[in-house]
């Protein structure tokens, strides 16, 4: 099975794990599914600086391919329109100039219709490209735009979340399905970890993006883990007992950030008549008293840390953690599209590690011993953020299933909120 | 004849002047109209501060009768969403809360259709609210909501053209038509008023807004005036003579205005292969030489009129000469969407005192001696904003015909430039 | 007599009327006495963007004497230092280029010391000038040093009070004075006055500043006008009355200034165990009720009024009623330092139109009819302001006297609120 | 010998290393003496957000010892102005509100003298207190408030340099002293270390930050290291290179910083006549091609290890490297207050380890595994700082003696360049 999408599901047959083209046809459509429930309008708009209008998500995957793989490898490849570039190129400085990210939302031209006509035109390119058989770097290139078009899905989804959030109507990206009413969550339980001297990065045969890499052996001191992130119930009680308001909880950064955009609960969090609702792509919501909180910048989930008496764990503790860990869990491909309370019964095991919310860490994103970007514009894929971000590990409700693995690295800047973003909780061992 | 429609026009019975239904629905059907050219997309997004999105024109505008005319005045009116009152009240304070102004652009929701649907809601009531008989307050608010619609149509324009200018692609809001290449303009020609005690404001029977009233006496000094606006090709001369680079030209506040947004020439010009081009609602085009200048700011204005040697006329010079010229021009209704050279060849006459710019005076926007706003909401349309901006006169080629008079009183902040606004140029008498 | 100076006064001959250099010496005089009860740390810094440090006041109006009279007018004079110019240009843009003028503060060098030598340097040439015989021009400028100099001796004291007003000790420039416990105020008599065509600008022999002329006629409509400013205590009926909180009594911008900044009361007033202080040179004091309100912007005055049920008066109104009144009151020569309340009482006659509280009025602050400014740099000095800005009437309590005339125009933008500015009522006859 | 002034020396005898009273008086006596080619105005002032004013260093210090030592530790000890808690607490949210930072330049009062009479004030309590017999926390707390003071020499000279670098006079703190010309530098070194699993963190008896600990194992690979930083030459080479025009050499944030700042070299450098001059305590003087470069930010040399092949050391490795060498070099005590040539010949071993440049090492400021912080406000010394914050390490020409070691970890933000921080480049080995 590809990702089945949340909206309109259509029973595909499962690509064979080596048939690329089949690869490339599921994960190209599966972007356009996620779009369904979404009219034109809806497609424009760009909530705020860091969040993208879908049209341009759906032009600037597109624009990847054609940039990085038919450009270069297809012969006698023409652009589907040369304008493109500067309106749907992202950050790539060696790619050329580009319209000026805050202003994507402007770009009601192209319209959509020709933007799924650019898609189109870029698919029968690089189908005709696999066909004629592609070597072994341009195979790699559509490799990684593929995990690139899985990105921009996740993203696809937060950004119309803020875009809908900041509407007065609080509109719903698909209606509400029934679910189980929340109940307290379940005790923290604490797992021991040994450490020791352990690989850190990626070290399969399968895909991962050059941050992952080298694999290298780290020195890691015995450490203890919660076994599932903190839930939205003991998130309450860290606003009940003033969380928001003490200022020694708090790094300094963090501190005058949250005075300053005078944050009182999660991104997305609302007061009505008493009682806390969260915007969800289902619409506002009651937010579930055991699943996963969601929607916290990392100064957030720090001063949460030190208000329980713990910290955050680091990258390497976190993979090392996930190591003996199924790579499953509330995926994108659940279709839930929040997080979920832990499902599965199995103690004294890390759960939830995967899906659900992506989990703040306190490790920087720095390059690994021995890193080296790879040469040209997708070397600034990663390398040029290795600075002033944050590791989250472990993928969320809105990741595409097989995007995720235990060496994955995102990042993002401390005060960041409208990504699917929780905690979990570390400590020394006893 | 109803304002004719730039694009596709319908003929329609000419509405009897007194027929308050017939222009409702000719002035409310011609707002439509100039939206046709557009995609739902582009009717979004908000290319400014100060513009606004197509469909929230659309929405607004429909407000506005809804809140000051059939809730008050038609029995038993139920509002098509009560939600609609915070996306689309534009800034009446006694009206409650509201979208904040630059996010606009983010109400994707709700969609066209659904505005399309309130419209016709709308109208459907206020149709209902005439047949049973609105009584004379309610005619006025209809009335009111009639010019109110007239401005938001010039509105519409000027934001679309902002939000083209701002798109990579330069799209044209309709194709370009066949022109007349222009040519050098006519001599100014210099007209001598004798000035003294001269009446002021709106005086006859016909509507007019607050801010024009009340009528009042004002002793005017003998000046001169020009026969026709700033064109062009006089422009590039200030260009070429280093106007935007010689600080003694302008007012204090407009050479740091044009140093921190490094102005060169006006809106919307850009230079491309040596020669200036100028963005405009068919597309970019070279500026006619014989058309006048459009997209100034007040400064700019100021600045060319030191450089001249000249001055701005004050709303009291341009009211006492316009006192004679007929109300007709290069308005919406010529189809023409941008300043052209003036048609007529009387001389010795002011001419384009009406259409084509609307022309800053060096009068700031102040209330006339004994002005009192209206109660209520209403008090708000212009009151509140009688302080730090400046007026202009005149209409411009994008005012709807019937909309403006001599003694209209336009309004804007000195740095703005998004509207049609230019100038023309006085003296003291020899 | 000289102005008697606040500080340590020291017994003068009254210079004649027509000896300049007299003149000179005691204007030069006064500012430095101004000084006295500073120390070297005080002059440095700088409260706000739109203050000046006293080190750079002191310098400044010696590099005007410096650049516009010796190094035009005195044959062999040599600059004090070439680099002062950069240091001390105000605002001079055919001057050359000049320190930012938001980091005055920065300028610890020059020392005093130094500036004190470059006044006496000055204060010899300017000495040999006129004792050599200075020509027409010279004179002229010499005399226009002299008012610039009196303008900086009131901003002298303005910009130390926000200085000391931001200061958590709330320093007093000068110990307090002994004071009758005001009362509550006399109730506001309204005298009406007839209009008509009257003449504007300044008409007599002495000197007036290029803004006040060319003296025209104007015609004025019957009025009605307070025959003294807005007491304290009626502002605190204001505040009471939620005028703060209510924004249909505002002007749009003003209202968003209002929420932006936190505007409560007047600036410098702080509200501690429950009443209100504000900060004076003389440190914090409870403002007495029958003072004149002050450091209140355009917004609030023009809110007030409208609370009332009044207006401000025109400039030209003000200029009518002033023709009438003694050019005296509680200037800087008082040695008050502060509004008071008024002292004489003649009934039927405006009372405290000349010190107190600059009054705003509803006027902007424009070129009068036929009005052309100076040639070059000195042409600079009033006219490139001549846009959204606001003009007051009248002096207050730190204008020197013999600065202020009844033609004489201040003007301020509708925002600043640190110099003594306050109000007087207008309204239309019955 | 105390740390000699680089300004009028006064020889000392000795302190016994545990006399910490003479320790004591010999450190405050420093902090005094750098302030004396000051005057009262040049410490007054503040040029940048980051910096303080001298008199702030000055009161700051005195206020540490204060708040933290004499009223909980000295009975009986009266504050020496209760109001002073407000004007000179930094950050410290558990000592109560605070001046706002970017403001301290406002504080002419207290005046110098006031100021000194605290010093004079905290430093008799203090000498009370080691009388006494202070007890183990008093005593530590002592250390600490040394070490504070050191910290503030530094930034009393930076800070200065960045008023002094703001003023148009260049002013210099001290006369030039004669000085060699530089020549170009001697070839680079490079340096293998093997690697392996070595302590880090703070070891030995003597004191330490708390961010030093705890000593923790870590797991190094081979590396190589320059053996001294980066020259002044080399910098003018990637100048020249086009090294601040290059996007592809920088981070994303390091390159829009650099534009919207318009760097072009490091900071204080300007060019005059064709020639680059750094602005430095001694004023403008030409940078010596030998020494090494300094006053960049991190994004610079990140960059410049970019375009030079190379990258930057992280903490440990360059921690591990200064383990052999001598803490000693170019500090404070050598009265240079640049930073120079290497002095000593010695081969292949790191030279300048410590003193010349604060090195930007390659690592975030983050807590080590299990570090905890300090109780009550001395927690928020370090600890709230651990985010978004880049090490440095080893001391600079304006570190005094005995400040710095091997485990001491300086931390700024990746923009920052008023200190002075250099680079030394790493590599993998061969």
């Amino acid at each position: 099975m590809a990702e089945p999408a949340p909206a309109p599901p259509t029973p595909r047959a499962r690509p064979e794990e080596d048939d690329l083209l089949a690869r490339y046809a599921a994960t190209r459509d599966l972007t356009l599914e996620l779009s369904w429930p979404l009219g034109p309008e809806d497609m424009v708009a760009q909530a705020i600086d860091e969040a993208s209008p879908t049209k341009w998500h759906l032009a600037h995957t597109s624009w990847f391919f054609e940039t990085f793989v038919l450009s270069p490898f297809l012969p006698g490849y023409r652009l589907f329109d040369p304008a493109f570039g500067f309106c749907f190129n992202s950050y790539y400085e060696a790619a050329g100039p580009r319209q000026p990210r805050p202003k994507r939302g402007l770009l009601t031209r192209p319209t959509l219709d020709r933007v799924l006509a650019f898609r189109r035109h870029v698919d029968d390119a690089v189908a005709r490209l696999l066909e004629q058989g592609a070597d072994e770097e341009a195979t790699r290139r559509i490799e990684l735009g593929l995990h690139h078009e899985q990105q921009h899905q996740e993203l696809l989804l937060t950004d119309i979340l803020a875009l809908f959030a900041a509407n007065p109507l609080r509109p719903a990206y698909r209606p509400a399905r029934p679910r189980l009413a929340g109940g307290a969550p379940e005790p923290l339980l604490w797992l021991a970890f040994a450490g020791g001297v352990t690989p850190i990065g990626h070290g399969g045969p399968g895909f991962c993006y050059d941050n992952e890499t080298p694999r290298h052996e780290a020195l890691v001191a015995p450490f203890a883990l919660a076994d599932r992130p903190v839930a939205n119930a003991e998130w309450l009680e860290f606003i009940a007992d003033g969380g928001y308001e003490t200022a020694t909880l708090w790094l300094s950064d963090g501190w005058d950030r949250a005075r300053s955009e005078e944050w009182r609960a999660p991104a997305y969090w609302e007061r009505r008549d008493g009682e806390w609702l969260a915007m969800t792509l289902e619409g506002l919501a009651p937010p579930a008293p055991d699943a996963p909180v969601a929607h916290i910048s990392f100064y957030e989930a720090d001063a949460f840390a030190r208000w329980a008496g713990k910290r955050l764990p680091t990258e390497y503790e976190w993979e090392l953690a996930a190591a003996s860990a199924p790579v499953a869990g509330n995926l994108l491909a659940s279709g839930a599209l929040r997080p979920q309370a832990p499902a599965a019964p199995f103690r004294r095991r890390p759960r939830q590690m995967f899906g659900d919310v992506w989990e703040w860490t306190a490790s920087a994103h720095l390059p690994y011993p021995g890193y080296r970007p790879p040469p040209g514009a997708i070397g600034e894929y990663n390398a040029k953020f290795m600075c002033d971000q944050h590791v989250l590990r472990g993928g969320s409700c809105l990741t595409p299933a097989g995007h995720v693995r235990p060496s994955y690295r995102n990042f993002l800047y401390a005060r960041q909120r409208w990504q699917c973003s929780g905690l979990r909780l570390a400590a020394e061992p006893r």
